[in-house]
């Protein structure tokens, strides 16, 4: 049978693509982090749900697998699929699954549903970057920080901040600083297509000095990035 | 009256969220590329269509603006409205229309769609960088290659070839030699979600040597990424 990895975008119905939704309609059983799980609950309420929390990532997928050699799976993660999703552990647990087919099923992820809130800041080249170092070396993403910001790509960043990483955030936003100005055009976007969704438009030198949580998605503009009106905004210069 | 600068996803009506296609309806008018309009026509054959040719993007968007005045209108761009879409052009030139009100629709974006087929090439940190310079000048281009390639991001490359570059994906992948082995597994996704769609799986010496066209999407895997029964896979490390 196949293990759908499914992308339903930022959480409203709405959000999803019609391809996510047949394919969901199709499946019996629907898994996922329980956050995520109870926003499809309304949409799909017939459905079997099987749910695990965070950090539990590998007995998800394992779960997921196992169910999908008798019947077909939806293995459902927030926003896309693959960016920072749950796909590549499909196909790499997979491989103890011969008898199941894997599928990815992209979805719109948080860079681009909340860069359209902000307005356009996504419109030229960019770099989406997590901080959380639970899974990649924080040397690592600093390497990276430094790189995107000196080579003026506009920055996308997951993750900003937990409980046990209050200070990330502020700790990035140093890091760029040492390459770009801190008049730099940035945005924040909050509950992305969910209760309490908020955004705001604010400098480097700001966002060095704003809290930000899990729900989080931060946007870093580049040389080209303006503030029109209240939307942030990346030129991208059509003659 | 509103602008609505939609991104549509790849071409089929499954895969545009159920956001896009509610708007569509809603208006018209549509306004877009030839090519990506011509895409639309048969899941809206009632609306109204404007369509302009290649390179005619401030034209395009301005005769949106003007005809937003007086009613609604969907421009609409192939994949995401932001990625390297109308969407900042709508604010831009939308300074000289103060009564109309734009919204940004964000679609699955050729990085995502595209990634999905070749497996999870997208699923820690990664850049996208458009190879076309009528825009950006080759040297930021190149230096946006070199720094991504340092940085150990999966690089997306949109616009990899036209006519007139016909050496271009050949240039970038040069560069990107400079930092990275010739066996980094590679993938490149052509015609996503339309006729003739195909995928192949390759090393980064090997996309050397391959031509490329305007269709067509590249990846270029960083040191996670792996090759996995045919699909081109980056690890994540979940414990």
């Amino acid at each position: 049978m196949t293990l759908y990895v499914i992308g339903i975008g930022p959480g409203s119905r709405d959000g999803m693509t019609a391809e996510a939704v047949k394919i969901i309609e199709r499946c019996e059983l629907v898994v996922g982090y329980t956050v995520y799980a109870d926003l499809l609950r309304p949409y799909f309420p017939e459905k079997e749900y099987v749910t695990t929390g965070m950090r539990q990532e590998r007995e998800r997928v394992r779960m997921a697998c196992e169910a999908a050699q008798s019947r077909d799976v939806a293995l459902v993660c927030s926003g896309d699929s693959e960016a920072y999703g749950m796909a590549a552990l499909a196909y790499e647990i997979g491989q103890e699954f011969p008898a199941i087919e894997i599928v990815t099923v992209p979805g719109v992820t948080a860079a681009l549903s909340g860069g359209a809130l902000l307005g356009s800041p996504l419109t030229s080249d960019f770099a989406v970057i997590s901080l959380s170092d639970y899974l990649t070396p924080w040397e690592t993403i600093e390497k990276r920080l430094l790189a995107a910001s000196e080579a003026d790509f506009v920055i996308v960043l997951y993750n900003p901040a937990s409980h046990a990483r209050k200070d990330y955030l502020q700790r990035a936003c140093e890091l760029v600083l040492q390459k770009r100005p801190a008049e730099t055009v940035c945005g924040i976007a909050r509950n992305i297509g969910r209760d309490g969704q908020e955004t705001r438009i604010l400098t480097l030198g700001e966002l060095r000095d704003t809290q930000a949580d899990m729900f989080t998605t931060v946007y870093i503009g580049s040389s080209a990035t303006v503030e029109i009106g209240g939307k942030m905004i990346t030129y991208r210069g059509y003659k």
